[in-house]
């Protein structure tokens, strides 16, 4: 089958900045794209052939929207699964498939998932309610300090908190949640991998998330991770064989964890192109989004290799700013050689909302990484 | 001023594919776009806020789609230049300035700059009307061979004629003209020259056209030019001093003759990004046509080096095939490492019609011009 300048139709359930990368290869290749979106002002709302607003958790909207479309991806894991069997049945090809999702959209059911196949993950336990924490504790079943997870929606950084006690408990919904040992890492690793529809290979480079000391946030993505090269290798095998267990098309992002011994830990998966893979639109032969049209459509995957170091800074809303968006100094780091802003295009700022990113490029690791600190002290995402 | 997040809009003339190009980058910036093309199919239908179907030739259509904008631009010069002139004078921006484009619309007037200026380009002679010609022919002012150029409406290889006897100048239209020395060139090379609003000015590097030896067509544009130093040196010489004289805001493409002593002489220039800067979306650190863009709107210009050698192959419909377009072996060239077609979205093909290109980078150059072969001998445009 050729998708160039058929009457090929793809769909892309979500249409934030994810769906938004995703378009700038369809545009390039000419590829036909229906998005659906929630919000009116997504930033997918351009670029497409057809945009939809929609519940993308509602099985009818989801099935009505997918059903006279050839392929349907997503850009975000909390979709209609239900639709997505059904448009299967009947014929819609659905990649990454509704089994993918399925084992990953809850929690519990991942962590299962790994311990399965033998994935090394951090161990773990299941309840039915959050209430039922308690007793496990008293019975001596589970220690402080835990790491609580909703096993719905988690996506985002959303659903998850650090218990060390019991009054961290408290205010957390009483849902189905897994209390997973705290890994006290040495690093957090994310390896993307790339598996197309006839069953080809590929992975990106081991990249590693610096965390800011005082904040524990995320601060930079790096390309390639700072690592011992016998690490790096045993990350990609866990990832390679977390890909394979999960046989899913399209890509694959395995947020790992290195811990203080040098083993890793599988954290979470995500079957979609990933923030941890933005850096590749500047610096690699094969730009994420690229590779991820080009697994869902059975065509041959691209070098996931760099042309350079890459270095990714996400541009977060700044906390006490709410309304119209307004991204100061960004005059200034356009300045600076090898710098890319990119504004996802939402209206609205909120602390710590996703509005954009920065990617340095750089032949030397030391000069990109020194960039990319100044990059992050320059700009800021404020309201006007 | 600031562009992103702001109430800013900026308008096209032109939606083909050097449009499309351009919308890569409003997308990426979230700056507000209006374009506006005589076809209603035109690559530009997507991806920018409002599309309008319109003369470009027509005053009072392009004044009416200026009349609104803050900052207006080209992606094609055969516009209404009264049009842009009123608009300026109205306090619109206009980048290139209408002054430029009337330099450069007319090939005498344009020629004439070139001279007034002290640029080097082929001699010539301009007539009022091609039938002046023969004349000029009879007493001696004239010598076969020369190359016929209509003044007006020279764009895209169009209107121009190698004129060997009185044979070949049958059938030209009678309309002004000029009568340009046949250069015997070694090489045909290009610069491309940014110039921001605000007086800052960068180059990229000399790229080489590679002629096929018997079609007398560009196979391929490479960059860096396989060329002396020296000869490179003086070709960025010339093109910025082309540059300053025409004090354009925006891209101006500079097209050269290498001569076989190892002069530089100016062919054309084009006041916009160009064919021969394609290849710089996968190669180079900033890209033409965000290049453009941040000089229009006054930002700081960015690095205009290479990351990798880049080779550009224009995919051009086949002789022999009209209709609805198809890309015929596009999967087997996407096997390649490094190779990224871009399709432009036209959906009638025609002999010669532009639908598309190929960038080719490695780090090694003469692989990179092994792959461009390849990629040539393998993909072809054709109909259904």
């Amino acid at each position: 089958m050729t998708y160039f300048s058929s009457e090929f139709k793809l769909g892309i359930l979500g249409g934030g900045q994810l769906g938004k990368m995703m378009l700038y290869v369809t545009r390039k290749w000419d590829i036909y794209t229906r998005v659906m979106d929630p919000s009116e002002d997504a930033p997918c709302r351009m670029s497409c052939n057809d945009f939809r607003v929609g519940d993308l958790m509602d099985a009818e909207t989801v099935y009505d929207f997918g059903k006279d479309l050839d392929l349907l991806t997503i850009e975000i894991e909390n979709v209609s699964v239900d639709a997505l069997e059904k448009l299967e049945q009947e014929g819609v090809k659905v990649y990454p498939p509704s089994s993918t999702l399925r084992t990953i959209q809850n929690k519990a059911t991942q962590k299962l998932f790994y311990t399965d196949h033998d994935i090394p993950t951090a161990p773990f336990s299941r309840f039915a309610y959050t209430s039922q924490i308690e007793d496990s504790l008293s019975n001596g079943g589970l220690q402080f300090p835990f790491v609580w997870k909703s096993a719905q929606f988690g996506y985002d950084g959303q659903g998850v908190k650090v218990v060390r006690s019991l009054e961290d408990l408290k205010g957390l919904p009483n849902v189905e949640c897994i209390a997973e040992e705290l890994i006290p890492f040495k690093n957090e690793l994310a390896v993307i991998v790339a598996r197309n529809s006839t069953g080809q290979v590929v992975n990106y480079p081991v990249v590693e998330m610096e965390f800011h000391p005082e904040a524990n946030q995320v601060e930079y993505v790096i390309c390639p991770a700072r690592i011992d090269p016998e690490v790096a290798k045993k990350a990609v095998e866990v990832a390679l064989k977390v890909s394979k267990g999960l046989g899913h098309v399209g890509l694959l992002a395995v947020e790992l964890f290195q811990t203080q011994e040098d083993d890793i830990l599988v954290n979470e998966v995500a079957p979609r192109p990933h923030n941890s893979g933005h850096y590749s639109i500047e610096a690699s032969y094969t730009d994420q989004f690229e590779q991820h049209i080009r697994a869902i459509l059975g065509l041959p995957l691209g070098n996931p290799e760099s042309k350079l170091s890459g270095i990714m800074v996400n541009l977060v809303g700044a906390e006490g700013f709410r309304g119209d968006v307004h991204y100061e100094n960004m005059e200034e780091i356009l300045e600076i050689d090898g710098v890319t802003p990119h504004v996802y295009g939402k209206k609205q700022t909120r602390p710590f909302r996703k509005m954009g990113h920065v990617t340095i490029v750089d032949t030397n690791m030391e000069r990109a990484r020194s960039t990319a600190e100044k990059v992050k002290k320059t700009v800021r995402v404020i309201s006007k």
